[in-house]
Parts: C-alpha cells; sequence; structure tokens
C-alpha cells in the first residue's frame, strides 16, 4: 500500500467550503485501491496573518515541503492589504516550490453553456509560467505619495526559466492528437522578453520536430478565444499573459467555478500545488453556494501527477457525467461534493 | 473658413487602403462646411524602411508636429523585424507627441452580430494610457542566446502620468449618463504601480463626487468583458492592460473591423492621432477586403477632436445606418468607403 502526505492549504473564505468537498471526492477515488491518504490541515491565509502576522514562515513552508502534493482552496480577503497574502503566501509557495508550470485546462464540457454564440469545441490547455515574468516581485517605488513618485515593476526572463516552460509545454502538444502550440506574447512592443521566448520555441521545435507551432499576440489571443476558441490545443505564455488568457478561458467554458489548474515542479525537488482558478469569494463565503467543481477537477489533476491515472480519469468522468445531467438544478457546495463522490465511488 | 492641416500616414498593408476611404468621408463630412482640409502624406512604413533603413527622423517628426491631427491606418509588416516599427514609428509617435489617452470605445451598434450568446448592451470606453506602462522600452537583456540569458523588461508609472489619464477618464465619466468608472490593474501582484494607480483614483475621486468607481484585476475583467460587459461604463487602465482588453472589447463588439482609436493629446502641444485598432493585416492587404469602417469611426473621432461636433456625429451616424442594412452583403472597401460618404452627403 502506498500512502500519500497530502498537504492541505484550504485557506479564506470559499476555499474552506470547497477543500471540503475536493478531500471527500479524493478519499471517494481512493476507497478500495490500497492507496490511502494522510491530510494535514496548515492554518494559512487571512486568518492566520490577522492572529499572527504571517503569512507563509519558514517552519509552514520546510513541512509543507515533506508533502506529496498541496491542495489548495482560495487565499485572500479585504480586511488584508492587497497583495499581503498573494505575495506572501500564493506566490511564495508557487515561487519557492518552484511550481514553473501552471497548466490551465479550457475545457467546454457536454451540458455546459458557454457564452459564446458558437463556441464549437474547446478544449485546449495553458501552460503558464509560474516563476518568472512580471510576477517575481521585482518592483518598487521611490517618492510614494507624493507628485513625484514613480512606481516600477520588473519583468525577469531569463532562458533557463523560458526553456523549462516551453519543453514542458512542447512534451504536451506533442502528447496530444493535434500536437499544436501556440506561443502567446507581446514581442513587438515587450521585445527583449519577447523575442527571447519566441527564440526559445524556436529552437527548442528542433526537439519535436512533429508539433506544429503559431505565435499569437496576447491582444490577438484574446479576439480567438472569443471568436475561433477551436484553434487552440496547447498555449505556452507567460505569468501575466497567463493569467490574464486562463481567467477568459475560464469564462468562455462555463466560468470560473469549473476551471482548474495545476502548479507543477516537473523536476519533483518539491510537491506540487492544485488549486481551483477561483478565488476566495467573500461575498458568498460560508453560505454553501460555491461550486466545489473546480476543486473536483483540481483533484483529478493531482491523481494525474501522482500517477493515480485510473483514479484521475474516474473523478474526471464524474464531473463530466455531473455537468451533462445538472441542467439548472440548484445544489449546495456540499450536495455537488456528495454527489461527484459518489459518482465516483460507482 | 478654417483650414485643416491633416498629417496622413497611411502605414502598410490594408493601412493605405482603409486611410483612402477614411479621407473620402472626411472629405464628404466637411463640403459646403467652409472648413477645409489639407492632407499631406507621410511616406512612413516598412516600405520606406527597406529603402532607407529609417523609421522615423526628427525631420519627419518635426514636420507632423506642424499639422492639427495625424490619421494613421496601421503599421508593420512580416518583412520587417518584429518591433521595429511599433516601437520606431507607432509607439514613438505616441510617446513623442505625448498621446497619454489612447481612447478606444467599445460600442455594439445595432445591426452588428456579437460572438456573445447574449451580448446586451455594450456601450463603453476604455481610457488606455498611453505614455508609460510596460510600453516605455526600458528593457534589456544580457547574454542573448546563450543558456545565460535574462531578458527584463520595466513597467515604469509615474504619479504625473497616471494622474493626468485618470484625470481624464473621470472627466469623461462624468460627461456620460451612468458615470461610472472601472480602474483595471492587477494591484495584488504588481503592488507598487498597482497602488500608484489604485490612490490616484481615489484621490482624483473627491474632485469628481458624482462619479462612481469600482476596482477589476485584469484577469476578472476579460471574464466580465464576456459574461456582462453591459457593467462597463469608462475603464481606465495602464498601456498593456489597455491593448489587451481593448483588442477583447472589440472581438465582442463585432471584430477589429470595426474598432475605432483616438490617440489624444488632452492638454494639445502636439497633434492627436486617430488609427483603426487593427493592424496591416498583410494576408488581405491588397485585395480591396479590409473594412474601412473603423477607421472612418476614428474620423468621427478626429472631427470630435477638433471641435467638428455636428461633422462626427454625422460620421458616426452614418456608420451606424450602414451597420443596420449591411446584413451579410459582401462589399469591397472601396464600396463600402463610396457608401458611407454618400451617408455622409446625405
Ligand atoms: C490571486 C492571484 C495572485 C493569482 C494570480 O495572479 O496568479 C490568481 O489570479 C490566479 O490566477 O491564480
Ligand atoms: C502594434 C502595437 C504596437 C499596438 C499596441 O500594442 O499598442 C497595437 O496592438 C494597438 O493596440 O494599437
Amino acid at each position: 500500500t502506498r500512502n500519500i502526505e497530502l498537504a492541505v492549504v484550504a485557506g479564506d473564505g470559499i476555499g474552506i467550503e470547497v477543500v471540503e468537498q475536493g478531500l471527500a471526492v479524493l478519499d471517494a477515488a481512493l476507497a478500495g485501491t490500497g492507496t490511502t491518504i494522510s491530510p494535514t490541515a496548515f492554518d494559512l491565509g487571512a486568518q492566520r496573518w490577522h492572529r499572527t502576522g504571517e503569512t507563509l514562515t519558514d517552519e509552514d513552508l520546510a513541512s509543507i515541503r515533506t508533502h506529496d502534493a498541496i491542495l489548495l482552496g482560495a487565499i485572500g480577503d479585504p480586511s488584508v492589504p492587497s497583495g499581503v497574502l498573494e505575495r506572501g503566501l500564493l506566490l511564495k509557495l508557487r515561487f519557492a516550490l518552484d511550481h514553473y508550470v501552471n497548466l490551465r485546462p479550457g475545457k467546454l464540457y457536454k451540458g455546459v453553456k458557454s457564452p459564446l454564440a458558437e463556441p464549437g469545441e474547446i478544449d485546449f490547455v495553458v501552460v503558464r509560467e509560474g516563476t518568472e515574468g512580471p510576477y517575481v516581485g521585482n518592483g518598487g517605488a521611490i517618492r510614494v505619495g507624493t507628485p513625484h513618485e514613480v512606481a516600477n515593476e520588473v519583468s525577469v526572463n531569463t532562458a533557463f526559466g523560458v526553456e523549462r516552460v516551453v519543453r514542458d509545454a512542447f512534451a504536451r502538444a506533442q502528447a496530444r492528437p493535434r500536437k499544436h502550440l501556440t506561443l502567446v506574447h507581446k514581442h513587438n512592443v515587450l521585445v527583449h522578453a519577447g523575442h527571447l521566448w519566441r527564440r526559445t520555441v524556436e529552437a527548442v521545435n528542433a526537439d519535436f520536430p512533429d508539433v506544429t507551432t503559431d505565435y499569437l499576440h496576447v491582444d490577438a489571443a484574446t479576439i480567438f478565444l472569443t471568436t475561433n476558441p477551436s484553434r487552440f490545443d496547447v498555449i505556452v505564455t507567460d505569468n501575466l499573459f497567463g493569467d490574464i488568457l486562463t481567467d477568459q478561458a475560464a469564462a468562455i467554458t462555463g466560468g470560473i467555478g469549473l476551471a482548474a489548474s495545476a502548479n507543477i515542479n516537473p523536476d519533483r525537488t518539491a510537491p506540487s500545488m492544485f488549486e481551483p482558478v477561483h478565488g476566495s469569494a467573500p461575498d458568498i463565503a460560508g453560505q454553501g453556494k460555491a461550486d466545489p467543481t473546480a476543486t473536483v477537477l483540481s483533484v483529478a489533476m493531482l491523481l494525474d501527477h501522482l500517477g493515480l491515472t485510473d483514479e484521475s480519469r474516474r473523478v474526471e468522468a464524474a464531473v463530466a457525467a455531473d455537468l451533462v445531467e445538472r441542467g439548472a438544478r440548484v445544489r449546495s457546495t456540499a450536495e455537488v461534493g456528495t454527489e461527484l463522490a459518489d459518482r465516483v465511488r460507482g
């Protein structure tokens, strides 16, 4: 028997509610498989910060590192100054654990209504770089609060960092039927970073000769996500563009209630982290209204990452079946979770 | 009688075709008004660069400065390395002429089919900052082409630059029925720049107390542009976010064939520049297929900027009427332009 040590960071708001259901489905998926799971809850997020002033201590991080994977709900609360938890906790986890592949599928499941009039088949995946770009936190400001304030933000991009994520994206493209990779950037304006990305895609393509590639400026990408999302197979892009495009991708495939993500360390030098794309949604927190589906799909990605491929498929199939039948039924967070767990048990 | 000295930068690809029609409509709008127009063509763009290696010389710029306004078609060609014309010509004009208000309406005209299933009423305007942010060209790279390359891009934001564009956006919001302003940024990650923007909006709001405001992260903004674009009235945002959101805005309102823009120097220390949002579209260039409507709507913005309000309204009304009736008719660039000019003449 194998035991999975899972770090659970439920976080804030609806994060707590959806993670509970994610864990229930995970239990259901592993029941009778010989694989067991030991979840450890980490008290991180707004409440901890209010109580102690801490976001993520070295001890927290060291302890999280000893786990096989992380399930995260959502981080953030209006009572905490903007950026404190995002930079001090969520991004700190992604950077410290070297989650350089932020994987976000854009898939329109059967039964889900897209806000697009003619969505067509939508089934792509965004490989968002997770440890560089404008997210590095290398900004600063002078004369803050005066008429002479200057506030800079630096996007840092390295050959090392770009190549490893591009390579990962090519491998994913190669494993898919269409074998197509789209680089999204803005190399006509951000010429230094953009040209590094472009040269890297061209160079790595030599090792994946059966993968076709194209390039879109980020502004044009938002157009095609509106008019022809079927054209996308694998998208590789930087941290900020990936953030933007994956919210748009979620919108056209039924909303962030369904959008899953995986923050992957492909070298497995630290645990990978699985989280819904949505935030803590303080407006509906504590009301049992949140849809746990995005978390459950993130659990499917977690199982896949741990090599539990059959279990992952069963979880995704349960969600797919649920989406076909859910129609306009209004269910609580727990009801959705319980029904999904029941389906997984079969 | 008043004469308008117009600098015409047709540029590349379809830019040449659409500008011709834009000028025809401009002529029609001014006919019999007592205002005349003297267009001066500037040979700028890919051909000039190939011939001379020049993008925009000091002499070009000095000459353009003497004009009352600029009409621009499109800049860019695949035969020119990416960034050369964008940075050396288009952005150089925007920066040198201090076009700090890049105004881009997002309006769904009657008769136009949106790719959204339930678009609702869409009528907002994006005030995109035009002279700062990640567009400043303050990037650089070391060890280019080696495994140790580092490529940085710096977003520069100043209190001076942010306040003037925010003030302009508030004034525009105040002049509109809904009087609502949405700031779009990403202040939970780009904390220095983002907080400058946020503080500035809060501070300037004191001078426009009847304008309501809200804030969206850029990723969330792409969701609302998909699910509920009616919520937007005036959006103010930085140069890069504005670039991205205005292409998405064009997509949901019928495509970049209809999207107009104005690069405005509100202090009138240099001529403002009016251009369609679309690019040079080399794939359809020279075939008479391009829709000149975006350019014609940009001409309406030009007339408005020059205080020719009635003429501006007549041009916009001609476009609105044409859009109601065009249906699926396929017309050439010249046919659309001629019909619009005819409508303007009445
Ligand atoms: C909360 C925020 C820091 C985060 C991001 O920008 O990456 C979120 O938007 C996401 O996409 O996971
Ligand atoms: C061509 C390019 C430099 C330009 C921009 O990014 O501003 C274009 O996309 C636009 O929106 O006008």
